[in-house]
């Protein structure tokens, strides 16, 4: 672990070894980049325009760092970011005096994170969404095809994706309204139910945020993922079931999904997480050579999901699952997006699917982990849930940890609020 | 028809009762934003500089249309569009004289289409595309689940629809690389063929370009939706139909789509074509009522494909429809995407999904129109079509007509490039 002069509580998400870069506003001024270390945020606004990057390869147009979205940085590719992490790390050393020993520096660059107001880190150009979780897919499947056709004949041959939609991704801590909709007729050729969702579900996510693009028409080759991806957050992808178990065929998911996404404010590098990086689940059959590699794409990171409803104390946790388990990896959701010539964009989102765990008591989402609702959970205060209620809160969480080294993503929350009128 | 003191010759798509917008660089200058008269592009760059519009509410964050894009312009909002357009008219009339008797002005403010770069009219932050033919939706169902399950339950209760990818929108002229990716194998179980698309396909749609968005979980009632669609654009959304059909169960197409979309690089606004606004097909069963409108949301308005081989020296028509059949509308298309609360925002992109006609020799792609490949197009030249070959070149065109009045919309064409290697 690297030691700061910055105090860095114990079990902190967020060490010297982790600095996840976000937007954030200080108390009436404008947004911009920071890290955060401990309970503070660092301003590289600040340490932009006080020179101290002035060195390093961050382009020529204009600002990088004070702007209010990460987009700018992400488009300069992984040297530039190689090299501000490494000043990062060496600027907030321990023993580095450049700033530890300059008061009126030190003002202007460190912000209380109670403080200050998160925004979404990066403007996301497109957003896909994945479905790499083997045990998710086999859940959903099941109980729409039954157990004999519960993963469609493609599953295993390449990482089912879909366009989502961008407009609607928040960052953590904005409310979600609960949406209006469409629902099947209670009888076949009937009318369609019409109203607020009964249905209202998060999914549990991992996502992936492009750092740098590829031309339209040019893949991007497996063993090139890294150089495209910049690093990771939670993403929780809010699901009214009955909403989409009407619309969805046969073109997929709309309605029932783009009312909100919650994004967490801060993008854990993908550098940070590199003592975490494993090797994923074997895969059979072997898929074709484009979206083979050896590298260990596969993130050794406890996620856990929290459930508070308008008369609970305290969060619950009800779904603790470890991403390794994801059965397609980041680096071949991007080499698949791109094998027909999609072009990839900084700032674009790729989310990994729900994550769901072994048994349904570690599903990530209530679909499963309620099985459609048949068994709703029941929380300490003797409340049940099949569904989610305006008033609740969700929030995910994620960490990596070995020893004394933690790496943690901070949360991805929100709370349903009633429909609107 | 109004009388312009430029020349607009008689069956021209762009009379002075048309003026659609797009955005056009003059030789090794930057791009701004144009209209289309006749054979020229009006400056609005340069017309905005010379304090032509200094009295028109185009609010005060800096230029509107001395910018690359037309976002600005269309996150004004109607009142803001109808006062740039009514001005446009009158400076453009015959009998005004501000720009006809000054000649230095003139040099300034016009430019030959033929001499200028067309770049995409606006920024997309989301797309969106719809299935609202009925003929379409009823022959690809009736291929791929038989004439009796041909449209879905939901088809004729809702606008089916899915997100599309943003990044891949390109404009007319760019050329299209032919995608490669996984097909359905050959046999059940066994490895996915691998290769450039074998069936690739273009889709004749209508695109109807957003101006005024709205916040997220407010949704735009259906007679609202006027002051949220700002014109029309022609869609081509290429497609993989062997890439698709492996694809995209259960989440939707991706790969089969994401390569590439054309769209035509002049914006029709909806004032343009008030002559040409009809009402649409009855709809039975009667649509719920936030999808219920009086208000006439069809548009009369002939569609046309063009084809042209590397080895003909012409483009041949091969779909004529009119577009007034389309099933679901522009309004509905509107209300329906935003009653759950996602917010559409300016430069948003909403496609009607392919237009098809009465008959398969008036379908809107190669899919319909030779069934799936078993009936061959047969071209003037004795060459034969089941899909596109590599040097095809596709062009869409669209135009109403009543007495004198023309509104076209130029054309979207895109040439197909070999696969990568």
């Amino acid at each position: 672990m690297l030691a700061s002069f910055i105090d860095v509580a114990p079990g902190s998400d967020f060490p010297l070894d982790n600095l996840p870069y976000g937007i954030f506003a200080p108390r009436s001024a404008a947004p911009r980049v920071g890290v955060a270390l401990g309970e503070l945020v660092v301003d590289l606004g600040a340490l932009e325009a006080a020179g101290l990057f002035a060195d390093l390869p961050l382009g020529s147009d204009g600002p990088v760092f004070d702007v209010p979205t990460l987009n700018h940085f992400l488009a300069l590719g992984r040297p530039s970011w190689d090299a501000v992490r490494a000043r990062l790390q060496h600027l907030l050393a321990a023993e580095t005096t450049t700033l530890r020993d300059e008061a009126e520096l030190r003002e202007r660059v460190f912000h209380r994170q109670s403080e200050v107001t998160m925004h979404l880190p990066m403007q996301v150009g497109d957003y896909t969404d994945f479905y790499a979780s083997r045990e998710h897919a086999t859940n959903v499947g099941t109980m729409f095809r039954g157990a004999e056709n519960a993963l469609q004949p493609n599953w295993t041959h390449l990482p089912v994706g879909y366009h989502g939609r961008a407009s609607s991704i928040v960052v953590s801590g904005t409310d979600i309204r609960r949406p209006v909709g469409q629902r099947r007729p209670e009888t076949e050729g009937s009318t369609p139910a019409f109203g607020p969702s009964r249905h209202l579900d998060f999914e549990l996510e991992l996502g992936f945020v492009i750092g740098g693009g590829n031309a339209l028409g040019t893949p991007v080759a497996i063993d090139d993922a890294a150089e495209h991806i910049f690093g990771l957050v939670l993403v929780n992808d809010w699901s009214a079931r009955d909403i989409q178990a009407w619309e969805y065929v046969p073109l997929g998911p709309f309605l029932g999904k783009n009312f909100a996404t919650t994004v967490s404010p801060w993008v854990v590098p993908l550098a940070a997480l590199e003592p975490f990086r494993v090797a994923p689940p074997p895969q059979e059959p072997t898929p074709l050579p484009y979206l083979q590699t050896d590298a260990p794409w596969a993130f050794d990171l406890d996620l856990e999901v929290d459930l508070q409803t308008a008369s609970m104390d305290a969060p619950h946790p009800i779904t603790h699952v470890n991403a390794r388990r994801l059965y397609w990896t980041a680096a071949q959701f991007v080499a698949h997006h791109t094998v027909g010539g999609c072009n990839l964009r900084p700032g674009d989102l790729l989310g990994s699917g729900t994550v769901s765990g072994e048994t349904l008591d570690n599903a990530g989402c209530l679909l499963e982990r309620t099985w459609r609702g048949t068994r709703p959970l029941t929380l300490p205060n003797g409340e049940t849930r099949a569904f989610l209620d305006d008033g609740d809160r969700v929030v995910l969480r994620a960490h990596a940890e070995r020893g004394a080294l933690r790496i943690g993503f901070g949360e991805a929350g929100g709370t349903v609020l009633p429909a609107a009128d």
